[in-house]
């Protein structure tokens, strides 16, 4: 039996992947620390649940496609708060981020065409694309650099006539970059001089730390018709079960053409968007007490990282992740050799290999992605085995 | 700013976007009768919400790619019910039946290659083939066979090298057709013999009246690696909010390609799944019910079609729709026609044009969908004023 190309050619979810080793290490008894995925600690404000509670419809039936209109009208009322004006007819609710880079990418981009990523990236950049038959140029970015963007004659030398987009997250997943005020006004440059739409997924906006002032594409007026910002309430709300997303752009006439993918798939689950509604009234302190959290924790695994011999990192300064450098053979094989081979009194830690997050292959080997999504306490504690596994790793390349 | 060619080659769905016409109209103080949307008014089971207001985690996260375990065993359990066999990792839940078809397509064809639909058919179709840089190639069925398949050699004329799949709702919408054993074992040789997939949108499956046998692709074992069943409970347990779908196969190693495409957009929302698992355990005199109910609706809905001059269609044996042939120049015009200019004591009715649902230029135009979705004595009300609209339409062909 045949499958097509583009879905062979996928490669499976570098996060995703080795959860069968995790799955096995904890029926063998193994405490896991999972630093390997985005899944935040933090408790989902309980006016979500409390207003789906209230619904009393008889019929669950169909709303509109482009969402229900009190949830654009929140979403609109928060990009307010950030200096960012949408109207309603520049909103889709989509099924989580997800959706609305996948639909970003049908929009702009044909089969056989090219979008711009600086890498490592968020992995389901990757499929989104090939999914839909648009390959990826990666625009490598270094560990070094706390993985900035390179100049912009750098970028350039990737651009071709087949190049419709850039695609990047900021903060960065995985890296925690927070690109400076200039990388954005660069970027913007040169979407302008080459006709290209920035897709920016901004779903981390408030997890930007040290007090760094923030730049969203939505604050460069002069090609707001060229960007198209996808966000989501997962991790602003630590609601990533609810799958709520959505597509934001100037471009009123883009927007008219992704409603037509919107309306194929007919709507998004109501009762989400219901509850999402209350999610966004949910006070501004909600906000900043996590932004704290997760200061606290960067610091914390920041600091426990450049402890352990061999390990290199930039301090990250947005998101819940840090791309680590670490000094073994390969990082898969490590974390793989962590969850079976190894435990610290019973206890051991899952991390994301870095190599999935890069399009060019060879890259990342010796690095993983950590997301710092656990209590303090339990951070240290998983950092602690982290050092005593590295030190007893077989394939440590500094022994 | 430029699009790809394949967002703005894709058509609006005829079913919405008449939706501000009718807006207007309602603005205007009319009474509408929905008949353009398969939205039907019966409730959805009370275990639905009971189920989801007992959920009380703190943190509503990310659940696992393919589906809840408990839904997928919920979903073996119900096609065991229906004589046909699936095993845990044979079965994957997605966002509605809209995003399994998505997924099946970009699984067996690549950009540039086909696949054959009978015509006319549900819209969404060509939106899913286009977004993803598919051909649709149509097998024309006609309203005078009741839109039964034609010859396996008309068929086998429209199959190229390209040609991937055959894509197919079983019952039919819009047609309302329920293809015999004959006809699905006729598509299981060409299948076989050319090598195709077969996408079986099964989601009216217990919509089909007057006793009649029906055959599912899953009952056909000597194809069983070629068949994709897409599921749904929207129509089922009249639950269309809650965007809770499934796709199906025998092929494991197809269900594990597909997965890829799951993990990249993470997961299902978790409440609607818990929600769904309930809906399955229904009692099946509920199903039962409402297939009488639906038969009755049919029944006089196909009654007065018959008894108003120059309307044509054969009586339809499943799911909840009729496509009828009309006496006007313009099927769409006649829609909008009955919306901004006609009322009978101030009340109308609106239908779905029947040209989209085809992908022949020029078919359909004088046909319309009817879904019939609505109490009988509405659906009478409806077609009386129908009757009065035809006479009165200026562009009325016998007239």
């Amino acid at each position: 039996m045949e499958f097509s190309k583009r879905i062979t050619g996928m490669q499976e979810s570098p996060i995703r992947k080795l959860v069968p080793y995790a799955q096995q290490a904890k029926a063998k008894g193994k405490k896991v620390f999972h630093l390997n995925i985005g899944q935040p600690d933090i408790e989902t404000p309980a006016s979500f649940m409390d207003t789906i509670k209230q619904f009393d419809e008889k019929v669950l039936a169909y709303t509109l496609s482009q969402g229900i209109p009190e949830l654009i009208k929140a979403i609109i009322d928060y990009y307010k708060k950030n200096d960012i004006y949408f109207e309603d007819d520049e909103v889709l609710i989509t099924n989580g981020g997800s959706e609305a880079i996948m639909f970003a990418i049908i929009a702009v981009a044909d089969a056989g065409d090219e979008i711009l990523i600086p890498e490592p990236f968020y992995t389901n950049y990757n499929g989104f694309s090939a999914a839909v038959s648009v390959s990826v140029s990666p625009i490598t970015c270094q560990a070094e650099t706390g993985f900035h963007l390179p100049s912009k004659q750098a970028i350039e030398e990737v651009i071709n006539p087949k190049t419709k987009a850039i695609l990047l997250s900021n903060p960065g997943n995985p890296t925690g970059v927070v690109y400076t005020r200039d990388e954005i006004h660069m970027l913007a440059e040169l979407a302008a001089e080459y006709g290209l739409y920035i897709i920016a997924d901004e779903v981390y906006r408030e997890f930007v730390y040290d007090g760094l002032a923030y730049t969203s594409f939505g604050h460069i007026k002069s090609i707001q018709d060229r960007v198209i910002i996808v966000d989501s309430i997962s991790k602003r709300y630590s609601a990533c079960g609810a799958r709520i997303g959505s597509l934001a752009s100037k471009n009123k006439e883009l927007i008219k053409q992704i409603l037509k993918l919107c309306q194929g798939r007919l709507c998004v689950p109501t009762l989400e968007q219901i509850g999402a509604v209350k999610l966004y009234q949910t006070p501004d302190s909600y906000l900043t007490d996590i932004n704290h959290e997760y200061q606290k924790r960067r610091d914390s695994v920041f600091k426990s990282l450049n402890q352990i011999h061999g390990v290199f990192c930039k301090k990250p300064a947005g998101a819940f992740y840090v791309v680590a450098k670490l000094p073994v053979d390969d990082a898969e094989k490590f974390v793989i050799w962590m969850l079976n081979d190894f435990d610290d009194q019973g206890a051991t830690v899952m991390l994301a290999p870095a190599e999935g997050f890069y399009a060019t292959p060879g890259l990342g080997r010796d690095e993983a992605r950590i997301a710092y999504i656990l209590k303090e306490n339990d951070l240290e504690k998983a950092m602690d085995i982290l050092q005593k596994a590295l030190k007893a790793y077989p394939g440590n390349t500094l022994a």
